[in-house]
């Protein structure tokens, strides 16, 4: 049974966290931040599908490929290099091979992440000594994954961790064994996942193969991190890491069945919270998008559908107007590029039909713009297509989008 | 040889047109306008990929696609007549029966364009009565051309005309015949057309053959409206006419060759011009967003990468703010889904080297503002993987586009 509890990455047991300020780009706030655990961890990893991969993306992949434990992960914030050439790869080498010697640990088994502007080349020197501060500052503490996830905000506005025990059967006890679960996660802008998101770090105590691991970090993703836009732009950076050190003391899940399933409702549940947070605190955005599509023909569809809507600039625009615009809905589902029949769909904003019959249903415009005031906005189409059905999550367009990128660099 | 000349539409010989007030939804201003040509229009048109496709779109594909001369065009601004049922088609109907009558004219051949909110339905009183004013009103006159050009705008800021004089070779005289082509098209939002933009009406005098007007058409909107994109909302009424009424008096086209070519260069010319000015005046845009993509491997690839970066958010934030942000346009041709070495691409801010060899060249930042403060920005990508190259045009992201689109229905 899940049960979401408080904290974070730190909530899972063998798993510290640090943070410091490094003044990497920023001044005056933490902007590094480590997760770290003794016991060795299977890793599995989802990155940025853009052509154009960050030098720590390339780095992360080359060690979750690779088929040997991870310690620690290594985040730095207000650089992303990116678009660093040659440079970028070797701050990611001096940097993992600085912490492989402070942690004890060998420098294969740490991980690195950057976000921030592209382009620009991270100071070694401030990069080093940031991680002597990490090495020595690393606990195990609700506080210290709190600021760790803090420590790796850039435009975000609230920081973004959670945490949930399960349970799953083991053949030691009847009862099953209590593992945890936790994460943290950026977003904000550039967000547009073809993989996964900007910075999400997950850990949990779990004992399970590698590939087991990847195989259902791969399949949540669809539906967790594809499945959200602020801006539609796909990031350089996008990372998503889930570490699993075994401390439960479970056998270690070496198939699918009841363990493996538990394992994958727990951990689509930390995606999935994560998601959420990500979408609602997008640049700017004073609310959360959720658009459901039902009854679609194809699951595949049902999330092209889905993500459409959420990515509208129009539609995003009208929320933030708080105007009950269905027709920008209807022209987003349009343009997916899905084939359907409009005169069949039905839309909903939260419980009001909006259009059915391929007209406007004279629903009222007061009770409309009462629910599209709120902090969440729930669309629906209801394709009568099929029984395949998919959630996106966006956030409404507004002055502060417009505004925070106008002037990122300076 | 092209030559550009004074007016739009009715610099053509024979093209009539007129606007009227009809109160559609808009008070105060003129809502209607009428192209009539009193000789009979072999018509070509390419109308949008958008699966919700407006009544008038239906309608006109149906006009377009059969073997009969058209006359008229009757145009409404304000309700875009879409996701409206058969109530919708019932409007097309009325509109097109009245017109007939009043100008003389078979009811097929009268074609119909609507723009503005989706799902409202359009007052049938109100679309008769401004059918009677625009027969009764219609001039061949540059006033008249500009007048209706004035009159299809909604949330444009200018109206967008143009007209070419051109020089066919034909059998009847040494010199070749003197043809004109002109025409008028409206933007603003919504725009990211797929088969081409909102609302574009083109006619021309020359006398050719209908499949060959339609061949050319089609080759040139890849280059021209398929490639233009103010907010990546293809919209539901998107449609590109082109009528012409052979008055010119050359020998009908009935093959390709010089006289074909003469043709396709001037339409070309006519669409590269109403698109350049429909992004430029794209919702809430202060500068046009030019990008050229150089040296790509396929065609197919340069136009989804120019594409991708002036779809881009983030990079038209950018160049909203002056920021000479070229990880954003890095990053925006990494995820169009075309595959290259990001280190072997130069990008270039007009004549500025940004980005070369992996990384950032240290080029001035108080040169680049100067170049992103002009009113054109021209953004250029060098792959170095082949010949191909093609142009995208958009514009950059404003307070002013959130503004427009927040409360557009108020």
């Amino acid at each position: 049974m899940l049960k979401m509890i408080d904290g974070g990455i730190t909530a899972v047991p063998g798993i510290e966290a640090a943070s410091c300020a490094a003044g990497i780009k920023y001044e005056g706030r933490t902007d590094m931040a480590l997760v770290y655990s003794k016991a060795p961890c299977t890793a599995a990893g989802t990155f940025t599908s853009n052509v154009v991969k960050a030098a720590p993306v390339q780095w992360d992949r080359r060690i979750v490929a690779e088929d040997q434990p991870v310690h620690a992960v290594v985040v730095n914030t207000g650089i992303a290099n990116a678009g660093t050439g040659a440079e970028g790869m070797r701050i990611c080498e001096v940097t993992a091979r600085a912490a492989a010697e402070e942690l004890g640990i060998s420098e294969r088994s740490v991980l690195i992440g950057s976000t921030g502007v592209i382009g620009m080349q991270i100071s070694e020197e401030k990069i080093l000594a940031g991680v002597k501060l990490l090495a020595a500052s690393k606990q195990h503490s609700k506080e210290a994954g709190t600021a760790a996830s803090k420590a790796i905000m850039t435009t975000d506005t609230v920081n973004k961790e959670v945490a949930f025990t399960f349970t799953i059967p083991d053949a030691s006890s009847d009862s099953g064994i209590v593992c945890t679960i936790g994460g943290m996660a950026k977003g904000s802008g550039m967000i547009h996942p073809n993989m996964c998101t900007m910075l999400s770090y997950i850990a949990t105590d779990v004992s399970i193969q590698k590939d087991l691991l990847q195989k259902m970090l791969s399949e949540i993703v669809k539906d967790t991190f594809n499945m959200i836009s602020v801006d539609g732009d796909t990031s350089t950076n996008d990372t998503l890491i889930v570490m699993a050190n075994g401390l439960a003391g479970n056998e270690e899940i070496a198939e699918e069945g009841f363990a493996y399933d538990a394992v994958k409702e727990a951990l689509q549940a930390v995606c999935l919270d994560l998601c959420r947070r990500m979408a609602a605190d997008g640049e700017g955005a004073t609310r959360l998008i959720e658009c459901r599509v039902e009854e679609a023909d194809t699951k595949e569809n049902a999330r092209i559908l889905a993500k459409s809507v959420i990515c509208s600039n129009l539609t995003k625009a009208a929320v933030f107007g708080k105007d009950a615009n269905w027709g920008r809905i209807l022209c987003a589902l349009g343009y997916s590029g899905v084939s359907f029949d409009p005169e069949k769909v039905d839309l909903y904003l939260g419980s009001i039909l909006l259009y059915t019959n391929g007209a406007g249903t004279g629903f009222s415009e007061e009770e409309a713009t009462k629910i599209l005031s709120e902090d969440e906005v729930i669309l629906r189409a209801v394709m009568h297509q099929g029984t395949e059905e998919a959630t996106a999550w966006g956030c409404d367009l507004t002055y502060d989008y417009v505004s925070i990128n106008a002037d990122y660099r300076s």
